[in-house]
């Protein structure tokens, strides 16, 4: 029953629903729904796709992800990042498969939802933690910097080149400026000074007008419906639309998502594997965040590997009605718990409001322009560039820093996705390069204690005979023979010395390249004249040099249980 | 001067050389010409090349080395891997670079030369450390296997494909089988039989008839040059050469070698920089093994910098006098270092009798057959296949033992130098999982001591108001989030725990992610009614926190000096 329990979450919130969630449930369905509406038609054409594959991205996996989601308040559909690695697939494939476009997102929404659901039921969902909270942060301000300008055609009314590469986009963009359509221009400025004021003017003015609660905070949030609904007005009133006027939605089909079979082409899947991989680890990782972020608000409790099958779910439901890879947003689900949700209810209505729309509402939408989705996206991005994490990582880690603006800086220059494999390479690189060349210290007694200090920060006692050396870092092949002529190096600084204490309490491996090394320094030592003991070798440690026989090599006498202990075993060198 | 004598280390030895080294130098330079001649030609057959360009690879370059070495016995020259590394670049290159593959060797030198050069001034020659012993073992054998293979169609006379893959070589072996030559079979096989004597079982037999001394050892080494003296003397004497016969060396150049430019082609150079990074990397592990190991047993020095410096010198050499990639080599070291080598003399002379060679004496290699140099080739590998490494991996390290097998598979599988790179990504990612997940200990206090270890291995006092936790791994960004969980679920295990002491002894470093983690921690604890303590912060990671102003948020209180202090103020509560 637990193990159900654990594989649908549903079962632990529905059989005892309790009224009074119903109203938050209500008001938060709604209000995101009216959020998510021109969002996701915006995402789907930033990912150049058809306005109705947003909307129906956000029917029925909202469902799916009800049902197994650990996080009360997530909301899930389309998001910009996602949508713009989506964007960057395909247009990577299209050379590749001519006239298959059509089928890319579906395959991918397939990919990547079966990719989350197999890592979540294996249990390996950790391994996203290698992409740093730095590489993320540099992926993602550089990603909403390509998605705003990518906008910037619907704005400008101009056709501008989809690529990365910022000084193409700029050169082409000086060439079209007499291109530009001033009406377009003027309703998408327009509809981003309306929303920037609403995202962060309206609810200061309105504090300052002394109104308080949740709705002040939400007030904010509908700055989409109020341009959407009066830019339609606007254009359909005064006939701005049409050959030569301001580009509008138009045409959608009416009715609720249909049922799309993915193509099942190995050689398509080939292609996707690794934008899918990537994909579901940054949808993973922007989902699972905010749904910590959210849950420890209310000491609720996220599933990483619970979340991975239940974003999985909803990808696979995705590929299965007309949709593309969704992961849960992090404004919009800010907004749902801000909006009162306080269960998946709030998402199911907001899927069933979603889907009336879908049926009923699309002709409402003709006279929609361009230009103030693009004003929604823009708006919405430019919010994600991030740069207070860079300005810690620059004062507390430069390697952190580096990983940041190495991320940032090839996501510009080679592009989306190898962006967040050079940040993953980089991060890691930084890490073994550290790993690499330890911190060692030579420590001795903190007068009356049994607690040893490294000699150049604390006032403490050695003796020239016995010398104590602490190595702060696990002993493996990267940095075993840099140890061990560190070592023969400070024994030859240190003639005096007839044993050297090696304590190990910062080591937490040794491999096997690292344990030849300790046996040939242990022979070098002896032939220097030098006894090598060993000092609070940890147990994981200490058994693996059991098997290989290396304590009983050096014998009880040199393997010491504390630091202190070796020193009183030493005490005639003192 | 002392850093003019650590880059010219022949300052170090010439000007005080003794005539009591002289003996040794002469008899090691002599023995190291004859088993030098025929080796050079026959790994120059092994990489593709004219056998000549063995020969040319063994003067000048041995000049150099003795110049810039810091090796006194190490013996330069081609070696069987990088042979092996340059006939796989050539193969791969030869549809790039159609028509031009006489160019590769020369470029190929001259890009190792200025890699390893380079490396050596920046200082930077650590990081070939990333390749660790597991790896090199399971290539080295590996590619003794394939180039064992690779010699087998000289021996038997006949054609098979250059690749990797062994089944399309057995394959085609196999469909050939009625082509082979039977005279070229019988003098091959004759010549694998007195050379596995010569190595395996004629030092035993001298000492059984009760002869000693360094040159028993030596006597072993002799097999090439007889068998390379008796084959040619047969195949001249009987006419067995010729259209049908058995295949021989041929005409040879006579005279030294010429003066060659390696292309200067930037398109050239981009395709051999892979190749060139690891052929250093390779040459410089192999060489630096055995300059080591050589150098310890009369207590020399070995500066790994500088022996960059000199082997890159030595390939510059190589590529403007018609040679190819060399480097020190294993076995040939091992005889100039048994055969009395005291200094780089003992190489300056093997030069000069290579020199001499190519000047008078090629004309007598025209009948020498290549099924010879095959059998010389083959034997010589095959005591590479290193069967004690995987074994003693197996029983110490499952993780060093994977990044064995999987090179040895790779190489086989992928080619040459993927193997090596996904070696070494094995052998990092293994690293960076044991790292994902840490060992974790609850510790109490040793009885009567203040030394503190794991409740589950020792007999220890701990308080349950007192939860102590030693976590044993530097905390970074693959680990953060396991840490987090792992405390919490520690902490909901032990409802009774007010205290939480975290034993920083093996956190060697704390990142950006890792901060914010422990940050978030520390509130989340708090939250649940825990009060989070460190304790013995190192001093580098102490600085960080401090830069970060966490152990401010802390308070004084909160940080202790050892766990002992930290026990002592929590008095109350144990």
């Amino acid at each position: 029953m637990r193990a159900l329990r654990e594989f649908f979450p549903v079962l632990d919130w529905l059989p005892g629903y309790s009224r009074a969630d119903l109203g938050g449930d209500i008001n938060a369905g709604i209000i995101t729904a009216i959020m998510l509406v021109p969002q996701s038609m915006a995402y789907a054409l930033l990912a150049g796709l058809p306005p109705e594959m947003g909307l129906y991205s956000s029917i029925f996996p909202l469902i799916l992800y009800a049902a197994f989601g650990t996080s009360r308040t997530l909301a899930v559909g389309p998001v910009a990042l996602v949508s713009l690695m989506v964007a960057s697939t395909i247009q990577n494939l299209s050379p590749v498969f001519p006239g298959r476009i059509g089928e890319i997102p579906m395959a991918l929404a397939l990919l990547v939802g079966a990719i989350s659901v197999a890592m979540g039921l294996l249990r390996v969902g950790f391994v996203v933690n290698f992409i740093s909270h730095h590489v993320i942060s540099g992926f993602t301000s550089a990603a909403a910097l390509i998605i705003a300008l990518s906008q910037f055609k619907h704005l400008l009314g101009i056709d501008l080149p989809r690529t990365h590469n910022i000084l193409a986009i700029l050169a082409t963009a000086h060439g079209e400026l007499s291109a530009v359509n001033p009406a377009s221009l003027a309703i998408g400025a327009a509809s981003v000074a309306v929303l920037s004021f609403f995202l962060y003017g309206l609810t200061p003015l309105l504090k300052h007008l002394g109104l308080h609660g949740p709705n002040v905070q939400i007030a904010g949030k509908t700055g989409p419906l109020v341009v959407v609904v009066s830019a339609t007005l606007l254009v359909a009133g005064l006939g701005l639309a049409g050959p030569g006027g301001i580009a509008v939605v138009g045409d959608l089909p009416r009715g609720l998502p249909p049922l799309t079979i993915p193509a099942f082409d190995l050689a398509l899947w080939e292609a996707l594997i690794g934008p899918a991989l990537l994909i579901s680890f940054v949808g993973f990782l922007e989902s699972v965040s905010v749904a910590k972020a959210l849950a420890s608000r209310r000491r609720q409790k996220i599933g990483a590997n619970q979340e991975l099958v239940a974003l999985g779910m909803a990808n696979i439901t995705a590929s299965f009605s007309g949709g593309y890879p969704v992961t849960g947003g992090f404004s919009r689900s800010s907004v749902n718990f801000s909006a009162g949700a306080r269960t998946p209810l709030a998402s199911l209505l907001t899927a069933l409001l979603v889907g009336l729309t879908a049926l009923f509402l699309t002709p409402l939408f003709y006279y929609l322009p361009k230009a103030v989705l693009a004003a929604i996206i823009i708006v919405a991005v430019l919010g994600l560039v991030d740069i207070r994490t860079a300005k810690g990582a620059w004062h507390y880690s430069k390697a952190d820093a580096l990983a940041l603006a190495g991320t940032f800086v090839s996501v510009f220059w080679v592009g989306v996705e190898m962006g967040i494999v050079i940040g993953v390479g980089i991060s890691i690189l930084m890490h073994l390069w550290r790993a690499s060349r330890p911190h060692v210290a030579v420590v001795g007694r903190v007068p009356g204690t049994e607690h040893f200090r490294n000699i150049k920060r604390h006032d403490v006692q050695q003796s020239p005979k016995v010398s104590m050396v602490r190595v702060d870092e696990t002993l493996f092949f990267a940095n075993a023979a840099w140890f061990e002529n560190w070592i023969l190096s400070h024994i030859a600084d240190n003639p005096e010395a007839e044993h050297l204490v090696l304590i190990c309490t910062a080591i937490n491996y040794i491999d096997g390249t690292a344990l030849e090394t300790l046996e040939r320094l242990e022979e070098e030592l002896h032939n220097a004249g030098v006894t090598l003991h060993l000092a609070e070798v940890k147990g994981p440690v200490m058994d693996r040099l059991h098997a290989a026989g290396f304590d009983r090599h050096l014998g009880p006498s040199r393997v010491h249980l504390s630091t202190h202990t070796a020193i009183e075993a030493l005490k005639g060198y003192e």
